[in-house]
């Protein structure tokens, strides 16, 4: 046995954390609409954490990453790098827990995002926009500092909290024949995967992807870990790799990966923004054009989809670039 | 007693309404954001019929109204002219009851919108665009057919099924110090203010009102009913003027109207999209406007809105617009 497969949590170490977290983040509600119902030809079911503070599920595993620190660790605060989502979501765990969050930006960050960061109270620090640039910084910063370095992914006790929008989702929807969710590093998927197999186990467990960043679909297939190879999908949640520790839980517990094409994913997406008035961000319309264009037998099954987070440019709309 | 104020809807009239229509509406959900409670600086409630049947609240009272034709006028069908949100209303509604819609809609409307309504199964009969344009080819179809003419507000029975919205906020949250709606026609405001008079006599009822766009506001001033002079708003659900019997309701029932400008309302709009993750149209900003600006003393109140609906075209923002 790897070091990495066992690792992998268990479902009730994902349970445990969904009670540490459960009254830190909203329980955030599951939609589902006639008209997208009559397109997929079955019943889908929205978990929707854009509704998630922060907008987006990633509050759940920092959330939890930061609350399992020790005291100690804690005083030090904490850092990462990141100009997403996860950027957010550690600035406000860490606001909650009243310990100083480091976060390493790169100098091109859009404006709305940085300033997003510093309204939850984060110090920030730029850095060359390059993967090398941003770690060279933190490791710094980390150095400077002594805060505890929060991976977006691959770290168990993100997994943990990632897993606990699924936990709501199927005690919400009990006996869901399928369960999706997109795959960027495989954080959600993992705690998503982590979570059916304990709570719901004859559900059918779907990771989705874009085609061109089909890094878990390619390592899925062969059994050996494939970096991605392009960043250039519209889906900018999902341009990150698997860690040998996702891998791991996605071998385990997720049946099936598939992809769609980007104008499939955006087309999706208005579709939703359209027809259920809701925003949610391209990531998460990559499993709704799965169901759309039949990548996904929905045939007349009840099938639950993890919206993953609603932060998006509303000035640059991917059906509007030129 | 004049026989606008004498057709006034009760309370009680509202209340039964509400229980005809209640198992053909969604009830639709109550949402609220810190951040948005932090900038408005106090709590605000929102009704969101973005997410009722055909996408506004216009379905409540085209729902109540068709539901009230007796068998015989039932079977000629129903018509209409708009080309916003009160033709989708019809047309489903009338579907739902299983008789013919008919309805008048200019030839230049957004083939989005004539989709919409010809998917309903309702039969559209193009006019030129003009209010007169309209109302003479929509003469010409009654006359033919024999379909009763659903009036957008002044009807009594859209009225009483426009106050359905206001009953179910104000069973959700009780007490609620103000409740503020947008005005167009006023079918929403007085079904709102009557709901409000009978349910929770203490609220505060505001209406709001684009400031190019402010017949409402000086009706109510003067006493006497101004025609509205420009329908040159964002807001393109308030361009109507209100009719005698909406006026009288508003004089009845409705405590305070006050204006917001433009660039308030697109202001408004773009917040709650970004923060709430929620897909709202320009009209029902401009009571979010109203309190973000201080038009309305929100202090650390309660505060009710309904937002009336998520219809807007993807393609053309207006935050965008050059």
């Amino acid at each position: 046995m790897s070091d990495s497969v066992s690792a992998i949590p268990t479902f009730k170490e994902v349970q445990k954390a969904y009670l540490r977290i459960r009254n830190k983040v909203h329980r955030t509600p599951v939609m589902s609409s006639q008209k997208v119902n009559q397109r997929a030809g079955g019943e889908l079911f929205f978990k929707c954490e854009n509704f998630q503070k922060v907008g987006a599920f990633k509050f759940r595993g920092a959330t939890h990453a930061i609350g399992q620190l020790s005291e100690e660790e804690a005083q030090h605060g904490v850092a990462t790098h990141s100009s997403g989502n996860h950027a957010q979501a550690v600035a406000l765990a860490a606001k909650q827990r009243g310990i100083p969050a480091h976060i390493v930006m790169p100098g091109n960050a859009p404006k709305v995002k940085v300033n997003a960061v510093r309204d939850y109270g984060a110090e920030i620090t730029f850095s060359e926009s390059t993967q090398e640039g941003r770690e060279t910084t933190l490791a710094k910063v980390v150095d400077k500092t002594g805060a505890t370095f929060i991976h977006p992914y691959d770290n168990p006790d993100i997994i943990k909290g990632q897993g606990s929008a699924a936990i709501e989702l199927l005690e919400d929807r009990p006996g869901l024949d399928i369960l999706l969710a997109p795959i960027g590093g495989g954080g959600l998927m993992s705690g998503s995967a982590i979570a059916a197999s304990g709570l719901s186990p004859d559900t059918t467990v779907i990771g989705t992807e874009p085609e061109v960043a089909n890094d878990a679909y390619l390592s899925f297939k062969t059994g050996e870990r494939h970096p991605v190879q392009s960043t250039d999908t519209v889906a900018d949640g999902l341009r990150t790799s698997l860690s040998e520790l996702t891998f791991a839980c996605i071998q385990e517990h997720v049946d099936e990966i598939v992809t769609v094409t980007e104008d499939e994913i955006v087309e999706a997406m208005r579709f939703i923004w359209e027809r259920m008035k809701i925003i949610i961000e391209p990531s998460c319309a990559v499993p709704v054009a799965a169901v759309f264009n039949g990548k996904v037998d929905i045939g007349d099954k009840r099938a639950g989809i993890i919206i993953t987070g609603g932060n998006i440019d509303l000035d640059h709309l991917p059906w509007q670039e030129n």
